[in-house]
């Protein structure tokens, strides 16, 4: 990988590297001589960081996102509405959210959409939890916060299925023109959405 | 980072990922989540190889490289000419020279270039090393493996000056197309030094 000079610490290292998203073979290159250059601020720090969420890091057993305790720190927020459920696909949406701010509620992550091609059933996800949570009563409201892709909107609608007994509104994001888009870049599905769904001014 | 809704050893791993160069606070995100989902393949191997590293790798005294030993394996190969002598900026060139395996020789990292608006001085390099190596005798060609910048070349020409009194060959690097480039995409000082050194077909 660096033409095999260095030495097979740093082999592995790099080979490692490359294995992160974002990175390539190049850019686990640069990373890797990066890191030995700043050995003690940033070499040392980042393998006690790993080290430490190695061992401490779990899934929360209610909603599936990740912490250090279990039940993790959101559902154990008690300024936290019950009334509403935000269900994710990932954990990456849920932090996504929660950056934006928009609402301070608790979550259901799926772990993934439902995938016929890929096996993915829905006993791959965290399908029967989310059924148990809002059969449990309390949640008013189910937020399907899931991608705008093929596979999250048939999610949502199976989801929407299979809970459309229970005493529970059902809810989706709103499709639209996202905040400084450009009209002109936009796809015609999004503007159809966009058209679709229009608002008073 | 994470809107504050992960532990804190998420948060502090997400913080250190993002200082690798080629990964940004997102992309950050994305890497802390994909090594805590690969908890056994990828987080706790990457763990062991930065400890490693961590403790294993030196630069080695003679050359500036970095191996887990000193002298380093391109050091202590007998096969390498001691004739030649190639000068680089950084490890990444060195490894980017042996990757093309156009000479089997041995280097000099100068550790960057001088830079009097960095405050990067004679000084800061590895040149007073480089010296005693050529003085010491044995090495006939210095090749200046230098980058085509500014700051590179101008290192190139201080070197050149402090080194022409002893008994040494000193050459540098070829300017001309690169290899599948087309000239139409070319700047003009790379098509001009093409034309000016151009060669019998």
């Amino acid at each position: 990988m660096s033409g095999g000079v260095a030495g097979p610490e740093i082999e592995r290292l790099i080979q490692l590297l490359a294995r992160l998203p974002g990175l390539g073979p190049r850019s686990a290159r640069r990373a890797a001589l990066h890191l030995i250059r700043k050995r003690e601020e940033l070499l040392a720090p980042l393998a006690d960081a790993l080290q430490a969420a190695r061992t401490s890091v779990v899934t929360c057993r209610t909603c599936g996102n990740i912490d250090s305790r279990d039940p993790c720190t959101l559902c154990q927020d008690q300024r936290r509405s019950r009334d509403t459920l935000v269900v994710v696909e990932t954990v990456a949406d849920l932090w996504a959210l929660e950056r934006s701010g928009a609402i301070a509620t608790r979550y259901h992550v799926l772990g993934g959409t439902l995938s016929p091609l890929d096996g993915i059933g829905p006993k791959d996800l965290n399908l029967a939890s989310l059924a148990r949570r809002v059969a449990a009563g309390g949640v008013k409201e189910l937020v399907l916060a899931l991608n705008a892709t093929v596979d999250g909107q048939a999610t949502a609608h199976y989801i929407a299925n299979q809970l459309g007994d229970l005493n529970v509104t059902i809810t989706r994001l709103a499709l639209g023109v996202p905040v400084g888009g450009e009209l002109d870049y936009l796809d015609e599905g999004t503007l159809a959405a966009a058209i679709r769904s229009r608002t008073p001014f």
